[in-house]
């Protein structure tokens, strides 16, 4: 059983758990337990029934497979506040498809998963809510992508603007269709103009056509960062 | 209706309807419509009723929000073979909390919520089969975050080998403890570990504690891209 304040809160926040009628989540925390794992120590091995579903409280866990000869292959890490598994419990899977084992000293809570699906089978409308709630965290992990993506162009524009840059006057003329450029540097055209412009709101460069001339040199190179 | 086989085969294949029974995936299609947009063509205004949701064939649509002084704040991009506003339908909100608009020429499907929803409250098993390939399909975008994230963080972990390397014997040796070069580096110490393995699994450094020695560094400059 879960009794833990703060734990029993970490749960009730997380998308799987958050719509849960009060006595459901009651329910499910009647049937959870606390589970401590030392660094390398085994949570469960591939082949075993899945009949629970995790969420990481602290720590780091790592999903691997097992191959034939014998050779670990990385699945997933696994960071605080993330649950896992319970697609498993979704789809009704009989055995986990993967190992787990800490990384680090870790802190779980062990979830009965037949209590958990029986509860969304009876209430449509909570399965939709969780749904709703899963879209969501979706959709702010795609935009955390699509940060992470900006990011990474942005810093090889960044690059290719300081090496361009003519020493005396700070500007770069492109020699080629910014079509060119994007390609060349690897990211699409709208994304290298989306770049340009964000510098260009930020008072980093101005653009006029093919002229691009850095106003703040050291401020792009703490943008890089 | 919507009948382009290569664009049902899309939906069929995206989270939200690969578990549909292939009846309740007729009706959908049957009431879905095919929508084309030219670059910065509006799709639907933020207050609108939210009647229907969307998956983004091909192009690019933004969605946004306009605050109350008129400006435009970026919310998501939306991507090809990405769905959105099936969050809103989940929980059945009124109205669309954001506006769409293309920022290329797009084409979409456009579905009828009510149905879609209603086949979901129908049958729990299709709710729970649809919230596993969620969860498998949000495992899959958090691995990619961790491995975007990874792919910056090793980006700096190069440049700070490359920078510290001694050009005679391409050595680095590590003044402090390799704690505190993750901590000036901004990553943590396990990462920046992983990171090192990682390089010495590929034949790229050898680490012997403190020394690491540089076996190939157009190989290493390679990576960083």
């Amino acid at each position: 059983m879960l009794t833990h304040p703060s734990i029993v809160l970490l749960l009730r926040r997380h998308h799987l758990f958050s719509q849960l009628p009060e006595r459901v989540f009651e329910d499910v925390c009647n049937l959870a337990v606390l589970k401590r794992l030392e660094c390398n120590g085994t949570l469960m091995h591939q082949g075993d029934p899945a009949k629970r579903f995790f969420l990481l409280v602290s720590g780091q866990v790592k999903l691997f497979r097992v191959t034939g000869e014998g050779q670990e292959n990385l699945v997933e890490i696994i960071q605080p506040g993330q649950t896992f598994a319970e697609a498993l419990l979704f789809s009704q899977a009989r055995c986990y498809p993967v190992s787990a084992s800490a990384i680090k000293d870790s802190v779980l809570v062990s979830i009965e998963g037949t209590h958990y699906r029986k509860a969304l089978e009876d209430q449509p409308k909570v399965c939709l809510a969780i749904l709703a709630s899963m879209s969501i965290h979706l959709h702010q992990r795609l935009k955390d992508i699509d940060n992470l993506t900006l990011a990474s162009a942005s810093r090889r524009v960044i690059n290719f603007l300081l090496q361009e840059r003519d020493p005396r006057d700070g500007q770069v003329v492109l020699q080629v269709s910014k079509r060119l450029v994007a390609s060349k540097l690897g990211i699409q055209p709208e994304t290298f103009s989306r770049i340009l412009h964000r510098l260009v709101d930020g008072g980093l460069i101005a653009m006029e056509r093919r002229n691009i001339r850095i106003l703040a040199e050291e401020a792009l190179e703490a943008y890089q960062q």
